[in-house]
């Protein structure tokens, strides 16, 4: 696929589409207007056109977008076509949660493995998966070739895993340790989720809001 | 406090910055260089002028900035101060790990109930919280009226939980349902955490870096 630099900002509404998309697919439109997306996703027309000409030329003039056209073209922009594999490290209760609850399928990832250290979880099965010993992570990891690992780890040994994991050849890395990894720079594609900055921002539009409300009562008050 | 719009960008960028400087505290370091802040953050020194800038001034020339006094301004801005409150809604294996190893207090937040319908829950504790009946919900949230709802409940019943907690008065909801709440726009402020956009970027990120070292592989081989 030949590429040209696309904003973060555009890379981070395709997951938006696609859900979007799955939810018309799930309930039976089959075409639609770029108006008619943007007021669904609170997006003007002209910004939808402007996010997927990054990508071709998917709509038609008149016609719209063809829904199961469109999420298959966003799809395989985000990878989901190409079988990545995964590995997830680190079984507290968000790597629980994940095997658990989290459908890597559905977004064409396969979860293959999964490690901790704890005694009395290795050996057990989650949700059909066994669960390994830590000391065989670079083993496992050199025989699966996994392409992501799944860093569910305390803190503390958050960069000793990285490591291990990317001298065994894994590209990625979707971090849910809250440690920023200290890696160095074109090695290895690192997806943080950090829950802080995620809190925090709420954080600040729930300030502002409560401002702009104090501020218009102040003012109808005369004040 | 005085408010201008300030962009999600920066508004997103702010936790980072909150991280860095607590980071350069522990390691004893009490003033920085906009260009040395930078390095380490792998931003341009004007761009961290120009974020701060949106605030006020908070640098000296010469100086660089204070290390303390910036953490407590950027601190200030994202609402830490305000000594929000919340409820933890649905005590899954989410829940249950915010609960034992999430800090909602190093981000100024107090968190004050947690809820659930599964009767081998309720009346438990966990990390010291007891754990409520969801039943009890609504005469809660009136009681306690906190400021934040955080949302861990099954998908399907995301939808009547955050209503409820809109009812009660809650402002802000921190949604982990990884459904898209169906809300009217101007009451709450909703922050989603979607773990699968989340992939769905690292899997877009490691599609486009396969695709680079490939196309400079053809190359070298003369292709």
């Amino acid at each position: 696929m030949k590429r040209i630099k696309v904003s973060n900002n555009v890379i981070r509404r395709l997951p938006r589409y696609l859900q979007k998309l799955d939810e018309l697919n799930a309930s039976g439109v089959d075409r639609i207007s770029s108006g008619e997306l943007g007021r669904q996703m609170s997006l003007t027309p002209s910004q939808i056109r402007q996010d997927f000409s990054c990508f071709g030329e998917f709509g038609q003039q008149g016609y719209g977008y063809n829904v199961s056209a469109l999420r298959a073209e966003i799809a395989k922009i985000l990878g989901m076509d190409r079988n990545f594999t995964a590995v997830l490290v680190g079984v507290g209760n968000i790597g629980h949660a994940l095997i658990d609850h989290f459908s890597f399928k559905h977004y064409g990832v396969e979860l293959v493995s999964a490690f901790d250290v704890k005694k009395d979880v290795v050996g057990t099965k989650i949700g059909g998966m066994e669960i390994y010993d830590m000391e065989n992570l670079r083993a496992v990891v050199d025989e699966l070739k996994p392409d992501i690992a799944v860093l569910c780890v305390p803190r503390f040994y958050a960069n000793d895993a990285a490591k291990t994991l990317i001298e065994a050849g894994v590209r990625g890395i979707w971090n849910f340790t809250n440690v920023e990894l200290d890696i160095p720079e074109g090695t290895t594609i690192v997806e943080n989720i950090y829950f802080s900055d995620s809190l925090l921002a709420l954080g600040y539009y729930l300030s502002e809001r409560i401002d702009e409300m104090e501020a218009k009562a102040a003012k109808s008050r005369g004040v």
